[in-house]
């Protein structure tokens, strides 16, 4: 998927919505049963009552790897059953250099089944290439994230006017591939999403924070907004959206919460910003 | 395995080696057969020549990971094949927060069974204090790398007296359960790698870099050492040594390669520096 594919489906769905999955074995409805069989049922479940309504969706890979040997079918599984036409997101935070690098890719790319990973910058440019180097596939790269943590490194330099995170927007132009980047940005801090989104005009931005950490997607568009790329913007949204009932109306209720968040998407859409 | 247990190791075997565990499928002796049996096999004869002269291995997740299903097999085999009283590191370069972070170090210390996990710094505390509250496990920092992006972002500040690898140092030290942590250090530049050392010189270094990479272990034991530690180092051999032969000899070949390595780690150990 190119961005002018990305930014057509965008346009043609009134849709900017990411959906995660994240699944917690511990958090299945019961009467899927337990185990990887379960949390295959339940993804299943939630892509189907959602397609129509989302441009992407990203599995959250620690919860299947955490699930051992079957949470790599249970993965691939999951890739397989996102229709074509969606972003395939494989949140998987890898960093690693050269042909390790390449190694992470290959995984992610073709054994998953993703389109795009995301993607560390500590080691630098010969950790995010090798991902470029996948014709038509994306590297999301962390730059300004809303964890506590992200306090100790991300914001170094900032005092000098130089924050890492801006570092990463700029340093990483420069790689080869650049055009299929995108960037990590959290959704809790309006203004820090403003400065990434000067920093990068013509670049998507993948948002988490919306919905159960405390995001609002309405800040988050009046921030983040690229009109030229239908906004620019895939708004993850994910336990909120997951566990909106824990009974067996789990898909109808998670179709509910993603049918809101649609209209208001749509309407951010339909008015020029 | 606490730092006195490595201590101790290190001394008694006089070895500060670490074994690198990337097997490249395709440069399997052909006498092993194809595929993940070979690696497996491969695996389990490196491991069984150098089990008395390493005090550590070190798996590549992203070569078992690029293998497919079969790989995480290949790889929870090979941990066990690293006898009790090594340090088993799984080189997986995670980075994730909270819950995410808890999955990876489950995946690394439950389902891989590695003692030791490499982890990316960039997003900060709730990064890394995760894989801290396992027991007796400990989390491997990237801090100053000798690959060619490492400028990108690891130096970012330096110009201002306090590049970003230091601030690591600095801000780790604070972390819940930080005397489990370790630092990776690049060998091929002595003098970031004695900076590295005045940083934390109470922490032991896992430093690549020596040998295919062009590191010296001399260099490397005149910069970094530690004297309270046993020199404070895990100094990885990877390529160099696995592809020592491509024949049939090459386990033979590869503890001839060990021997030679452990050899001048016994005469560092036993001249007092």
């Amino acid at each position: 998927m190119d961005v002018q594919q990305l930014v057509d489906t965008i346009r043609r769905k009134s849709s900017f919505l990411c959906v995660g999955l994240d699944p917690d074995p511990a958090r299945m409805p019961a009467h899927l049963g337990k185990g990887p069989e379960a949390v295959l049922r339940f993804n299943r479940a939630i892509i189907e009552a959602t397609a129509d309504l989302a441009v992407a969706y990203k599995p959250n890979v620690a919860f299947y790897e955490a699930m051992g040997p079957e949470g790599w079918a249970v993965l691939s599984e999951t890739m397989a059953a996102i229709p074509d036409g969606c972003l395939r997101i494989a949140d998987a935070k890898r960093g690693d250099i050269g042909n390790t690098a390449t190694r992470y890719a290959q995984a992610a790319f073709e054994q998953w089944g993703a389109d795009a990973v995301t993607v560390a910058p500590y080691m630098g440019r010969d950790s995010v290439e090798p991902f470029l180097d996948f014709d038509g596939k994306w590297a999301i790269l962390l730059a300004a994230t809303s964890n506590p943590g992200a306090e100790d490194f991300e914001f170094h330099g900032a005092e000098q006017g130089a924050p890492l995170w801006r570092r990463v927007f700029e340093v990483s132009r420069g790689y080869r591939g650049a055009e299929r980047l995108m960037y990590v940005v959290g959704a809790t801090r309006p203004s820090l999403l403003a400065d990434c989104r000067a920093a990068a005009p013509d670049r998507f931005l993948l948002v988490p924070g919306v919905g159960a950490q405390g995001g609002s997607l309405e800040a988050v568009c009046d921030a983040g907004w690229a009109e030229e790329l239908a906004g620019g913007l895939l708004v993850n949204v994910g336990r909120s959206l997951l566990y909106a009932s824990a009974g067996e109306d789990f898909a109808e209720a998670a179709r509910k919460e993603a049918l809101t968040i649609q209209h208001s998407m749509a309407l951010a859409l339909a008015s020029s910003r």
